[in-house]
């Protein structure tokens, strides 16, 4: 066995295995996508992170290829259909598949900021396009030869040629859709729409951070020689830069919101992730770490900037962690590039290291090119789609939801009871002045024979009053989660910055049926512990009843509503 | 050091985490099949699928190893017990865990067509044999020296070994057991039994699909030499079938259902992962890409035909998925096969590139002895199981779920409300003509001092009602969301090709007690807004309050009604 | 190219991989974690898995290296800060990577144990320390040269180190911290809290185990020469251990709590896979079967004891799981060390392989010296913020949920209704004997025009309910799902061998509003199906009802309950 070749085997072997982690991307993407917004829409954002994974797929090996790594020119590579790999004599089945989930991974980012109310067809068609021939040109001319590689860009594992492209087309195709129904008021008011489950959303963040090492990692494409030792730096750098800007991000919004946002810290994990990969390779830990330091500022106030002031939705903040931080840290090389990629390229040292601003201009060069290239050709792809096929469902299917309205799909939990959310937030009651507690009647009124008591009131003080109720003789009960709608209001909380409304307020309803026990010492029992003087302690209701019918026994009226031992 | 040991340590780095990987299917399949099934059930399906892992590690090691392995005859290996993957001279530690993690792939598969109904105990049983023996055999005959090695049968990664066993057991034992209570009506009518997380479900597919790249392309279980071309090449037709059999279903589903299936499509990536695994070294990426569209269709026709016409009761889709896909992925092989898999073997091309029909007979000859294999053995084991111990559990712990019955678990999400899904569905309400609107009355009747007015009506409309019950003086009310039950039919949807009940349909119930603003006002109010002239506007209901105590302020009737600044 | 190059790439390469699984288990953590504790946790859980390894990212690398690998004295490393994995001349970038992941391990474990009324403030500040400094000084001792591997204490890959040392600083913090509100009545008695996603603890546990791969064999650092050899070995023994004390404790918990506990199992696995850390790489597949079994009881009975004995509330099990087992598992190397590590170390064999007991001797000395180091260190930290910032949020916030609470979250799962949880169970009501049926009233009441009829009964009886409702006329109705609260009670389940409370059934709420329909028909319907002569068939309320509105029609009274078609 010849040396070389075992060397080739494991570079091989090195590029495969940080591709299946690069494949992975796509399910830490799916569940941040669809744990930051709206159950209905679950099955939907699913099925488009699948379906621009296959598409993408197909039509990349297609002509995207092609495109990306011919060598007919500096601006385009040239169209060799359905390629396996085997342009010019570099490429081969190996460099096929690593490519292949580089180019998926740009296409994904989209679906995030046009989530919750694009139609899947005009997904299918744009996604499509974006792999097919937006990406791979300016991959081309970044990673395939063309005239950035020429110049001396630096984009190790793609800041910019795959998050830049991908947040860019996200931030166009945002602006084109407009933002969802409820997220701004007429009045310009922005509001927030939880995600419909966090947990599954920092699922995603960690199975992003985790596929990164392949991403980053197996961007050497080899691990004999000298790339063992950059593979091994590029670990530290990316794990540096994303710790300390989700760390930086939790610091921000501790400091602006008062209490540390966990979505936005996940996103700040996704924001140093992004940043570092364009100089992973080349910069230092501590120009890592400083890295993610802007990074996590950079996201911050990059998503609130867009949200409330530009007033683009973007549900998961997609342009701002991909477009934001990949342009960002795309230009960073210039300031921070210190160690020469081996004996492959031998790159100047940034601006802080002495290498003076060459490295600098290059980078900015290359970013405002492939920002211009992707602006110009997805505001084409967007217009055309808006006007043929239509770019966006009705506000009928938006506020139905994506699942059931495109495809058939009641619920994606469907053995869960959803809330029903408030969707037009434009009035807003006066607030009302607490008042001190003037008097307490002496409820004394006389009640018939069956009364039905239904209690109202904050479900932490459910057991409370269980037990009290309990104690006056009460045998059993109907327990039921509602939401009290009214003028009370808590603290202002905020999610991702953004102030939440909080008028549908979780309370419990407790409904009993009594004969035999007075309906005031009822009252008593539940004023006794409901009251706090606070707004939200709740309401008691006094109805008649006509009949009960007790189905274990047959018994009716009042003996229906007596145990056994109470009997004799 | 020799080079020969450094390769030998590459092979086994290359195995070990290709082994890693084909572990973490058991993490998917897991996913899957929970997320297509019902809250009710997913702490049972998790166990099933832990415990076949672990009893499968256990048995295997006992004599599922040596049968598969050992060189006695070309029908069985041989009983070496407690064996450390030592057999004759070829096999080792490596191994060991690599074959390991595949047989716990067959077993796991099975426990997906029999979710929902099937003891626990009997699962452990019948997992335990199809690990120790019924997989073994035939894997001794395909991958252990047996007699269909010795044919040249090609079945590099196991669609027959591993796929086409575990789906063939499964077929079996659905068919044992019976449909689920719900499945299909007396009439023959077939129901939909939507899965409790979509979202889960489509995790556990990118999981597998991530993992399968260690599954396919560890199968080399080598890396140096030609290895490492063909670990590429897998890479890439693995891929490229899978992308194409989803993009397949997608759309066939959107042709035959109006609409694209979002599970279904999930099944048909499974698809085209199943189909490929046998050829996945020999075939082009044309190959690939054919094979996956055929297994597109496969599937979804496959798991309509188990479904509604042999009405054989598979969750998950487990039976179309591994059976029918592994047993035609096999064949193709013989239709598809081009490259030879480097020195090892030399195999002659398939049908379509000219190598005759040689390889098509192999292969079918394989598929056939395998799937005879299985149905005899799995039909003496799951007769032997039911005739003792029991394979199904009761009506009522079927209907009350297996989390509760058989784990004792009263939920696997105790802080959510789960739904009350109807069960039986043999009656059909006779379709209503909707009639159009003959008069609106003026609904000027006098109303008591207090009244309790309930408003059902569509969850959507909410936000409207609430801000047009606001503009007419209501100042608090109760949400709670609700079912709707009645004549009324949306339009409808499909589940995987099968008709979905909506006859539950989501509502929302807003309660207002009032005294000083007058019914007649409230009514107007909701009438205003929910009106639409559709079925589901929605019904207003009154009633009497007796008394009305809040507990802040401890006033009664009338008064506790009024807000603070009404009260000057 | 040179051999010793190219092994060292492999060697890298591999332990770059490992390090990425490691990372991965941060996924593993954060799901068992939240999967096992509440919803309104949910975030808080996330949020500090994800910061205790951003955090401790940045602090290993500020100081905790150097005091790991520094060389100063047998005691301590050294102060090196900022140190990219360069101490001496043995180590690097890769080590740096990989050390670290190990590191946010150790501090992760401790949030399990503390979950769910921990301060975030005072979470951030311990484990930092932990990652800075009580980690490193004995990893040092251990890993880093001091003075147990001067001793030939034998760690392979962190049972002690790692786990045992997060399980000790658990027990001290969940012990200074108290048990969660609601976990322990004043009368001394266990309650069970459930957790809120068993289905997502468990693909924790998947994920652990796949990660544990890494973190098991990876911990040769090296593939090259015997260590491949080494490693496949650690897979088999790893993978063994695992399967065989999740068995037990499944085949324990049947026994013990008449019913295989889910939750339980799956930390039978997790008690596995730390157990057989200590010396995965030394013990026999025998040896490794035989610590998988002994693992399984010491967790379960461990557990059982921290729960019930010693009344310390650890929500996830962590002391029973890392603690214990990782002690249990470094003692268990001086019985059953067979193997030794290549060439890199010779280490005597156990006990029970001839070796005397030397080694054993060692091993107890270094766990007890470690737990004396982290109990010492940890009693300090936790006592010093305990009367500094607090360590605990208070009872408001608890029962509120650290999600609202301490991160301004209304909920992370936005769009699903919570259960309303009892809190406190300190009453139980007496039990209620069971009486026959004596007499079937006829129920001939004669009630007015309209009435409302409500059934609560149980869920499963739902369906039979609709059809038999539909048969005597109802056309509409509305269902919603609420909790039955009264003496009954079911048969008595356990979680985690605690007995649970069901005193909150989920029954079902029917509600229909008739006029022409009798609401005797209505009445005898419902008991004839709903019928068992068991407590909890539920009971038939009637009320008077003033007004029915139809919206579509805006016809009113009893016109608004008919059918078109009956209105002729």
């Amino acid at each position: 066995m010849d040396i070389n070749e075992l060397a080739s085997s494991l570079d091989i072997g090195w590029t495969l295995l940080a591709a299946a982690l690069v494949f992975f991307m796509q399910a830490g993407f799916a569940m941040v996508e669809t744990g930051f917004t709206r159950a209905k829409n679950a099955g939907n954002i699913i099925m488009k992170n699948l379906m621009d994974f296959c598409l993408g797929t197909i039509v990349y090996w297609l002509i995207g290829f092609g495109i990306m790594f011919g060598t007919s020119s500096l601006l385009f590579g040239g169209i060799e259909m359905f390629n396996d790999g085997m342009v010019g004599d570099g490429y081969n089945w190996t460099q096929m598949i690593f490519q292949t989930v580089f180019c998926a991974t740009a296409a994904t980012i989209v679906s995030g900021a046009m989530a919750e109310r694009t139609k899947f067809v005009s997904y299918c068609l744009y996604s499509l396009i974006i792999s097919a021939f937006v990406y791979p040109v300016s991959g081309h001319w970044i990673w395939g030869g063309g005239w950035l590689a020429e110049m001396g860009f630096h984009d190790f594992a793609g800041s910019c040629a795959v998050h830049m492209v991908g947040g860019t087309a996200a931030l166009v195709g945002a602006c084109i859709l407009g933002p969802r129904i409820g997220k701004y008021s007429a009045d310009g008011k922005v509001h927030a729409i939880p995600g419909h489950s966090l947990t599954l959303g920092a699922l995603g963040v960690f199975i992003l951070w985790f596929a990164w090492f392949g991403f980053n990692g197996g961007s050497t494409t080899a691990l004999s020689g000298s790339s063992a030792e950059v593979a091994a730096r590029v670990f530290v750098t990316t794990n540096m830069s994303t710790a300390v800007a989700a760390t930086v991000v939790m610091l921000i919004t501790w400091l602006r919101y008062k209490k540390p946002d966990v979505s936005m810290t996940l996103n700040g994990a996704l924001a140093g992730l992004v940043a570092i990969t364009a100089g992973c390779d080349t910069v230092t830990t501590v120009g890592a770490a400083v890295i993610g330091l802007v990074a996590g500022f950079a996201v911050v106030f990059g998503i609130e900037f867009i949200d409330k002031v530009l007033k683009i939705d973007d549900p998961v903040g997609a342009i701002g962690v991909h477009g934001i931080c990949g342009a960002f840290g795309t230009i960073m090389v210039g300031l921070f590039a210190y160690y020469d990629y081996g004996s492959v390229e031998v790159m100047p040292r940034g601006l802080f290291y002495g290498g003076g601003a060459d490295t600098l201009v290059t980078q900015t060069i290359g970013v405002a090119s492939v920002i211009a290239w992707v602006v110009v050709t997805m505001l084409v792809v967007f217009m055309a789609i808006k006007k043929t096929v239509g770019l966006r469902v009705s506000a009928e299917e938006e506020i139905a939801g994506l699942d059931i309205k495109e495809h058939g799909l009641t619920s994606s939990y469907a053995d869960f009871i959803p809330v029903a959310h408030a969707i037009y937030e434009d009035t807003e009651p006066a607030p009302v002045p607490a008042v001190p507690v003037t008097h307490i009647v002496s409820a004394s009124n006389e009640y018939g024979e069956m009364s039905k008591v239904v209690i109202i009131t904050r479900r932490t003080k459910f057991e409370l009053l269980k037990n009290a109720l309990s104690e006056v003789g009460v045998t059993g009960m109907t327990v039921t989660d509602v939401m009290g709608c009214g003028l009370q209001k808590g603290a202002t909380e905020y999610y991702r910055g953004v102030p939440l409304e909080t008028k549908l307020v979780p309370k419990v309803k407790v409904e009993v049926v009594v004969a035999k026990v007075p309906v005031e010492a009822i009252v008593e029992a539940a004023k006794r512990v409901l009251y706090t003087g606070a707004y939200g302690d709740g309401k008691i209701f006094v109805y008649d009843v006509k009949d009960v019918i007790q189905v274990r026994t047959g018994k009716t009226g009042y003996d229906a509503l007596q145990y056994p031992e109470i009997e004799k």
